[in-house]
This record gives C-alpha cells, sequence and structure tokens, in this order.
C-alpha cells in the first residue's frame, strides 16, 4: 500500500452515439463509437487531505472544479477523504469525456493508494455508474477503460456492455470552439438523436474503419440536430479541401483524421489514438509482497 | 489501403489456467490470469510475396520459421500470399505467448494490407480459433488483445469470453531455462491442472493484485505437476531473499515483479507489463479518404 497513486486515462471523442437510459446506472448508457487519445488526463490520488464538504470537487491544472461523478467514486470506494489532483490539456465540457476520465483516474487511483483491492471491471463500473448518476455521460467511461477507436456495440457497464473496435490507429486533430452542455441535450428528448445514432452503428459494423467512423459520425450531426454552425462551417471548409470531419459528441469540437484540419487551413491540437485504456502508473519500487497461498 | 502494414502485439506470461476445449474453436480457450509484456512482437505483413507452400511460414527474426495458427489467420483472411516478417526479443516455446502475437499481429497487419475492413473483435476472433487449431495455445491471443495483467473469466474468442484485469502496472523480470511443449501438454489429461487453476481463478478474484497474482500462480505450477526443476530452485532462491516467483505457462520460465529475482542474484530481462493490447502503427500518412454517406 502506497500513500499516493497516479492512473492516465485517455480523452474521448464520441463520434455518434443512441442514449438508453435505464433506472440501472450500471445498465443505463449509450452504444456508439468514438475515439480514445493520447491527451488525455494525469490523476493523482493522496491519502486523508480532501477536507471540503463537497465530495465531487478536485484540483484540476491548479482550481478547485467539481467534477460530478467524482463524489459518487470516491463513495462507492470508501475514501471520502481521497484529494484527487488533475493535470489535462483538454478543455471541459467540449466533448472530450474529462468527467468521465477523471472519475475512471480517480477509481484506480484510490484503490490503489487505498488498496481496495478491486478488479478492473469493477472500478470501471463504479467510474460508469457515478457519471451516469451525475448525468455527465453515458459511455465515455467503458470506451475510455478499453483505448483505440471503441464501438459499443451494448449500453452499460462491463457486466453489461460488449465492445468492439476498429482495428487502426490514426493521427488526430481537433479544434474546439466552446462548449456545450452534456447534460442539457441527455435530459432532453433523445428519440431523434438515438434513431441516428442507431443507423450510425448498424453501418459502421457493416465496415469498420477510421473514414467511415468520420463519414458516419458527420451524418449522425446533422441527422441529430446536434450540429453547431462553428463545426457545419470547419466540415464544409475541410471538404472542400479533399478531406473529412465530424463533430465531437457533445461539444463544439471538430476533429478529423491525418491531417485533414490542417490542410483545410487550420490550426488544430494534434495527437494520436490512444492504444490502451486507463491505467496506473507503474510504481517507482518493486510492488511485490509475498504472500502464503499454502 | 497499403501495401505494407505493421502491429506491435504483447507477449504474455500465463500464470495459472484452466483448459476448455471445444469442438468449436471460437468457444474453446482457457481461463485463468498472466501478465501482458512490453516485450512483444514486432509484425509486418506486406503483399503478395509469399510463395512457400507452407502456410504457416513467417520470417522471424530472419529465420523461416512455421507458427502454427499463421496458416489459419491467412486462410480466414483470404490472404494466402500475405509475407510476414516478425522481430521479437523473445524465445519460442519458452512461455510467452509468442505463437498468440505473431497470429494477432498477421490478422491486424492483413486486415489493413489486404483492406479487409474487418473489426477487431473479428481479427482477435481469427487469431484465437487459429491457435486452438493449431494446438500451440488456448487463452494468450484475448490476453494479448487485452494487454494490462488479464484475467480470463470465461474461454474462448470475444464472443464468447468475457476478460477482466488486475488495476497494476509493476515492473517484470524473468529468466528463461528452456521451453516446454505446449501442445505435449494440451494434448494430454489436463483434469488436474483444470482444477488447480479453477481454484487459483476463484481465488484471484476475490484478491485481484499483482502478488496474488504471483502467489497463486506458484501454487499452481505444483498442483498440476508441471513446475520444472530449474524453475522450483528459482522459486525456492527468490523467497529465501524474501520474494516472490512464479513459473510461466507452459515454459521454463520464471517470473516476477519488481526486482525480485534481481534480489535473489539473477541477471533477468526486464520489462513492463503492457498496457494495451495489440495495435497496428500508426501510419506515416493520413489516413483519411472521405466517404458519402449521404
Amino acid at each position: 500500500m502506497t500513500d499516493e497513486a497516479r492512473a492516465f486515462v485517455p480523452g474521448h471523442l464520441t463520434g455518434f452515439f443512441s442514449a438508453h437510459p435505464n433506472a440501472n446506472s450500471s445498465a443505463a448508457g449509450s452504444r456508439g463509437a468514438g475515439v480514445a487519445l493520447s491527451h488525455g488526463v494525469d490523476v493523482r490520488v493522496r491519502h486523508g487531505s480532501h477536507t471540503d464538504a463537497d465530495s465531487s470537487l478536485v484540483a484540476l491544472n491548479g482550481d478547485a472544479v467539481p467534477i460530478g461523478p467524482v463524489g459518487g467514486v470516491r463513495d462507492a470506494l470508501d475514501a471520502p477523504d481521497a484529494a484527487v489532483t488533475v493535470e489535462t490539456p483538454l478543455p471541459l465540457g467540449a466533448g472530450f469525456g474529462v468527467s468521465g476520465a477523471v472519475a475512471l483516474g480517480a477509481a484506480y487511483g484510490i484503490n490503489a493508494a487505498y488498496d481496495r483491492r478491486r478488479s478492473a471491471n469493477d472500478l470501471v463500473s463504479i467510474a460508469h455508474g457515478a457519471e451516469v448518476e451525475a448525468g455527465t455521460g453515458l459511455g465515455d467511461v467503458v470506451a475510455q477503460a478499453r483505448g483505440g477507436l471503441p464501438i459499443r456495440l451494448d449500453p452499460g457497464d462491463p457486466d453489461h456492455g460488449r465492445l468492439d473496435g476498429i482495428p487502426a490507429a490514426p493521427r488526430v486533430e481537433y479544434v474546439t470552439f466552446g462548449s456545450v452542455s452534456t447534460e442539457a441535450v441527455l435530459s432532453g428528448d433523445t428519440t431523434r438523436l438515438t434513431a441516428a445514432g442507431e443507423r450510425a452503428l448498424a453501418d459502421l459494423r457493416r465496415e469498420p474503419t477510421a473514414p467511415r467512423l468520420v463519414a458516419l459520425s458527420r451524418r449522425f450531426a446533422r441527422q441529430a440536430g446536434l450540429l453547431t454552425d462553428r463545426v457545419a462551417d470547419a466540415v464544409e471548409a475541410v471538404r472542400d479541401a479533399g478531406g473529412d470531419a465530424a463533430m465531437a459528441m457533445l461539444g463544439d469540437t471538430v476533429f478529423a483524421f491525418g491531417t485533414d484540419l490542417s490542410d483545410a487551413g487550420y490550426d488544430p491540437e494534434v495527437c494520436v489514438v490512444h492504444p490502451a485504456g486507463g491505467t496506473l502508473h507503474a510504481p517507482k519500487q518493486g510492488t511485490s509482497t509475498p504472500q502464503s497461498v499454502e
């Protein structure tokens, strides 16, 4: 047992999704597909110095910020005093799944720092359930636990949802214009977006490639009525330059693979697909404590 | 579509397992737990230059070597002429899952080089089925597709088997004394090893930690009657030095976490847990080819 643990969780751009609410937060979630990013969150958990009454507070890039699901994670792992410090280059509310990433990183970190001895699936379930309860997301956590280009075949935590993936590792470009409220969209009528998301998923499964993910995500944003003016303009500019781009759900963010945003004259952030899911950082010392099992 | 594609697949040490044969190779496999290694195989697939009648042949570290499941992978992806080149620091037949890693890397590489548009799960299923048919392994492929410290809850490919994991990322040390024939063990009476493997799995699920994995793997090797003399000596030396170690299934190989083999005076190979499963290497160029989905 150590007093401090660190985890990295990739950011996650959702290209398209369908919403599947359920009274059981483990079974609730979304289906869809997206991109796990090498830009993510570094989460550090320390023992015993969180004293604020707001159990969702973390220190994010130096500021005290509430991240909804963190309260549920601290609660589920019986660590109300866990201090959670986050460093990330990703903006909040712009479609990068930062709340889910922080929730999952906090779960991994608390498990290690507090010696909770939970399995990886347990920790993913805890973070997913906390995210659904907080209303900040439906499918980022399970995607961020997988890495790569995750396809969420079923909604829910690892006990409920199956995942697949697109076997590719493209370079990723993105530009963020501002934020969109995930809570506002998810608490409204999701009939139209869910129908569009189901169509996109069926089409992607027939041809699970990276270019197809962008094209189907582009169609989804329009059919779901979620496309912002600034993303629409950027997508048009990229298409005019011979590339393709789509919107990150849910944020005022445009993303593309390869150099498609650069080629259209944008100055995007650049990263790559992160092949792994969220992981604990290797400790500096050996971890072996011999155990008797005779 | 490119003419060449490259993939990396981690090596995989199995600590303990139970064997679950099935006439359906997708459902056949093993349950158990192990360690995905940052030492793995780099696989390069090129179009159209494999002309040998032996469809299992690959170029491994410069030598033409048959890797059983590669024939099945070439066949399933309709690429009999795919040239497969492998570079790896890992020895064959010593418990590192090299055959499974090459099979999975070939599946990823052929899918990209031949534009086969299969999903990640499809490729894992193909490699797993080919490995089971070839008799070279039962559970390495699904573990190597996950990365980390995989716990195989059910036997079989991604449509059949669920996975979990130990949320840890220890440093890994190993020493190889020689090889053990996986085919010989798996084709013999597996009753005793399967009973020992089921016990170890139940115990690990109650406490999924890295030290517990080593302790239960150590117990398994003895109970299953698979412990070699040289591994037994090494385990004893490590235990005498205050550490813990176990045997890699199936090879004459001892492994430990942290610095436990070094501390006992060995000069081990050193790597870390590989957090990701097998992945295609990012292409040097952008991959985006705009598609119409209107």
